[in-house]
């Protein structure tokens, strides 16, 4: 009958392009991942497009299409991610942003857009935030991790197509947030945030936890950069498209965030921290949990996509071995479907995203064993999988687990 | 960091079937090409459906999807893309047209289609046609090679739904011009092209240069044959979608017609001929100076598509060893990313195109190597490119050439 639960790993980044320090191969290629090519083995490879070829994907818009939302129709901006990663309330029609506190100097200009790494005293920050008002709508503010935070403008007859304030450097002025189309909506949207970065400044400029941190030499959070506009209107869940019961293990807030956008719930497990430091098997070992009452368990590895961001080969070849034995007996799953991919190639000689394909592995009950041999970029491209896009994942899921609906008769 | 430039050579018809005669294999298959081989051994293959899978498609749509512009927007006829590529002049809005100058006998009956394949005196002629007067449309005609020329009506409330008078046969009578939609603006366009014709007529038939040919024993150019209508509006060009800027070397006219509608600029180089005869190496060299101030450029080989419709096998194979060896040193060039691939097949057993897949191979920094041997339909079908069609091509190559922006975040 098949495998009737499913697990998905995404390895952020994993992707990437020949490396002449190893010997022409890709660190997935170089690395020593037995479990990994286990997988392959019995499995059926192909390599996937997280939106379409050539696409460079931002891993908010790739996970999107890889759960089977087209990033087109549901991916405004960030914002709305990071509000429902952090665990933030919000209502259908909200425009949600992210923000950063930032260090101002006298004159206006952005000091450090990070406020030195704050990592203490934000939400009373955020409270205060609380006192800014704007007639006709409601605000409201949280806190995230560090120097992060998320506002939510809640009212009618607002648009979410505005532009960004943190000019992206130190040093320079912080920008006007602007429209981007020519509706009333936008426009009235960029007001509201221009009044709102305009209270704040005022607000968190003379409360004690800046004086504080002024006082014991540390720089203030003193103004908010506000970016990543977007509108939240929910659509239909995993399980309403898919008949997929979804539960997240991961570390980062955007992902957590769009795990919950598509009514996935979100696990919080001890140690899980979307970095290098990060517990690989607590992770693990809380997915496969998971799995006793869901029957979709989506786990994300943050680390390859760091090491390939840092330009470090070595260490993302290294990370990449240390998921891999963190995974270690996943063979004896024998009824799950386990799914392993990418969100994204991260190359290492580029430090970003590339729009290169991404590898992909099936493995489990009901599956076209191919003889695909390893788990890496030049093995998975002979596949048997083919090339496929990231829209299309989610239907083969639910089709291994015998849970599609038949197109007509 | 990878490649900053990219040379992308279309050899127009390449793709065939298995010819009984090659013992199965196809001419690309059986040729002599040591530098394509190269390039195969250290590139990345696959195969290509320039439209969609089993699409037909015509080397105007063709070349569209290849440099990522959607043919089913873009492409309405083929008389702007002929327009351009002779370097007329065109506005937004104007209806143009393809026409053939042709022998008409005293009952309106088509003697030659192509007035004998008249070389000489079609720029008086086409003077002559300048004195046709329809009210309230401005007309502009353009001499093109031999007994080909240029027709765009210029003006308010036309519609380009038309169809062609040319018969397609010799010995018929000229078709009407008529509208193929029910709009007003395609019923006055029809009636505007039938006053041309008739016009022309009456102006080539006393014209001195028909006199001379009819006492030489030439046939006259005594009317012209529309066809290919179409409606020009200019899109963003490459430079604006992809960062490409970019050259093209050609030698028929459609071809450097559409290179100009994506904004390339067109080189004029000296024995490029778009025939047999055609310069070959000399159109390489001329490509290869072209990267040093562009960094996308097209060449475009007419040659296989001319021995396909010859129906002549042999012939193929002998010009794809002809480009072979006029590409010889290709592999010098280290730091660009070269692609060779075909517009489409043009299978020598059908003398005219067909819905086959054609091979692409994509060699130079960056790329993913997946050991394929040799540069053949067989061998590309198996590579690590997958399928893709004409509209991936473009995003895959900004993308490696880093040029890519980041879909969200």
């Amino acid at each position: 009958m098949g495998a009737s639960k499913a697990m998905l790993i995404v390895c952020d980044g994993l992707g990437d392009r020949p490396i002449d320090a190893l010997g022409g191969r890709t660190p997935l290629k170089a690395a020593y991942k037995p479990n990994f090519d286990r997988l392959a083995r019995r499995g059926i490879s192909g390599i996937m497009d997280p939106i379409a070829p050539g696409i460079r994907p931002g891993s908010g818009p790739a996970h999107l299409a890889i759960f089977g939302y087209d990033p087109f129709q549901y991916y405004t901006g960030r914002g709305i991610f990071e509000a429902l990663g952090v665990g933030m309330e919000v209502q259908k029609g909200d425009i949600v942003f992210r923000f950063n506190f930032a260090s101002f100097d006298k004159e206006g200009r952005v000091i450090d857009r990070r406020a030195g790494r704050i990592r203490e005293g934000t939400r009373e920050l955020v409270k205060a935030l609380g006192d800014i008002r704007i007639p006709g709508v409601e605000l409201i503010f949280k806190e995230g991790i560090e120097h992060r935070g998320i506002l939510a403008i809640r009212g009618s007859h607002l648009g979410w197509k505005v532009s960004d304030t943190d000019p992206q450097k130190d040093g320079l002025k912080a920008l006007p947030c602007r429209p981007l189309d020519r509706t009333e909506e936008s426009r009235r949207t960029a007001e509201i945030v221009n009044k709102i970065v305009d209270q704040a400044l005022e607000i968190l400029e003379r409360h004690p936890i800046n004086e504080a941190r002024k006082a014991k030499g540390e720089l203030p959070a003193n103004g908010i950069l506000i970016r990543g506009s977007s509108y939240y209107e929910e659509g239909p869940g995993l399980k309403e498209r898919f008949g997929l019961v979804g539960a997240c293990v991961a570390g980062g807030t955007l992902y957590k965030g769009v795990a919950k956008f598509v009514g996935m719930e979100v696990l919080e497990v001890k140690g899980a921290t979307g970095t290098y430091g990060t517990d690989f098997r607590g992770k693990f070992e809380a997915a496969v949990k998971a799995l006793e009452d869901h029957n979709f368990v989506f786990l994300h590895f943050k680390a390859p996509d760091l090491a390939g961001e840092d330009g470090d080969p070595l260490k993302k070849l290294e990370v990449i071995e240390r998921i891999d034995k963190a995974i270690s007996g996943i063979e004896e799953l024998r009824d799950i479907l386990i799914v392993v991919t990418a969100d994204h190639s991260t190359p290492c000689a580029l430090k970003t995203h590339s729009g290169d394909p991404v590898p992909i592995v099936l493995s489990g009950p009901g599956v076209r064993i191919d003889g695909t041999e390893g788990f890496d970029e030049f093995s998975a491209s002979k596949g048997g999988l083919g090339r496929i896009r990231g829209l299309d994942l989610m239907p083969i899921l639910a089709d291994l687990l015998n849970l599609a609906s038949k197109f007509g008769a």
